[in-house]
């Protein structure tokens, strides 16, 4: 009878176990860390036509305690795209069903900052990923692969950032088709940008998230301190709000290094 | 000249990035990955005369893209209090203001279980520590030290996760007064519960919050799956949104163990 009890409570607690602990794709070292993560505040950048980040203060010391009110958009700031954003993407995955091990994946940084510096409408070119395994070998399975366009230290200065012209049209870098379709190929967890968008702002059909949902991937955008991160060997942990059928929402993203 | 030129640059790299990376208490080995996070939807629990968290549908896929507005309260769901939540601590750090290697910490979990099923107002003890640490140690530096009481399995039963009785009091469990006093001894980094509040829900002065924002400690509230970590071992990465001037905010925390 002891026997069968002990039998029963191991099982239970196996099956809890397993329910939530996830095995991830490789094992972490690490001993420091990165905040790839822009600043939240009111006045902080967002996509034209949509709303600004609002904070409200609803109660002050004099009751004993602050408190405050956030509106927001699920796009402001430093975010990640379900695939179920977009049309293409339609009954794929929401917000809250990208698993851990996922989320925690090595991140790849593709620094084009040289071509940027002469093109505020430079698209990330194939050449250039082809350019990136020369040196560092093969982009592997499961990656977040990021362009380091040098964008994100525009992001105290939201008009800088959005860059519209006269005529509406925003002025800023992102993936081209050619190169997304070349990193579907390559099986990444999903791509990342220091911009508002993956799509370069001047192409409001966007392809890159067309291709990029469609496949079920996600996607993060106005990523931070890039600069600090090596083209490989770091890993990143992508503290996604789990806000049930959030097509996207806010993240505290860290990357972690030897 | 070169060599100059050479050399600012230099000195210019080192700068941004000693700016950026930091390093850690301690080096993290891990493989596996749970997720301590309670799930974000509308009808979630939230704290009594606050308002629910609220989530509209702005656009669909008649458009090609969904699109959400969220309106919550900084203390709604898994969320991390700063210093500056309580007049205790006035002046001292707000929730953008905590350092990563802050945030990233060893995890000790206390498991007070078996004392809450008999009392909804269980108060941790300055014994319930003893005796962890008889067991596994003295409790570190710079741990976040979390309460387990089980409370976690109630949050998709909001009346029961709340448990407001017909007088309007609170029936959850928390940390003493004295257990509180203890942790600062130990200089833990902060604390962390899987209820609505460190405080017990029937004690509305807020010892706890008193003494640990008083003393420039953080606080985590509404935790999820403590049962799948060991009472030591594991390290929390707590991915609160940095938002300016904010007193709590929503947070993604994962932990990584091996």
């Amino acid at each position: 009878m002891k026997q069968i009890i002990h039998l029963v409570f191991f099982s239970v607690f196996m099956l809890c176990g397993s329910a939530s602990a996830e095995t991830l794709q490789m094992t972490i070292h690490a001993n420091r860390a990165v905040d790839l993560t822009q600043p939240m505040y009111t006045g902080m950048p967002y996509w034209p036509g949509t709303e600004p980040f609002k904070m409200e203060r609803l109660a002050d010391y004099d009751k004993g305690y602050r408190m405050h009110k956030f509106t927001l958009w699920e796009n402001i700031g430093t975010h990640v795209d379900s695939p179920s954003h977009f049309a293409a993407g339609k009954g794929k995955r929401t917000i809250d069903q990208l698993p851990l091990d996922q989320l925690i994946v090595p991140i790849v940084i593709i620094n084009v900052q040289d071509k940027v510096e002469s093109n505020d409408d430079y698209q990330l070119a194939v050449a250039d990923i082809v350019k990136w395994e020369a040196d560092h070998g093969q982009i592997g399975k499961g990656c977040l692969v990021v362009m380091n366009t040098g964008w994100y230290k525009k992001f105290s200065d939201p008009q800088g950032y959005v860059n519209q012209d006269e005529e509406g049209v925003l002025h800023f870098p992102g993936f081209s088709a050619a190169s997304a379709k070349l990193l579907l190929q390559r099986e990444v967890a999903g791509i990342g940008i220091d911009t508002l968008s993956l799509d370069p702002g001047n192409d409001l059909s966007f392809p890159v998230h067309n291709i990029m949902l469609g496949a079920n991937k996600y996607q993060v955008e106005n990523m931070n301190n890039l600069d600090a991160l090596p083209a490989t060997g770091a890993i990143v942990v992508i503290g996604v709000l789990p806000v049930r059928n959030g097509s996207q929402a806010q993240a505290r993203i860290t990357a972690l290094m030897a």
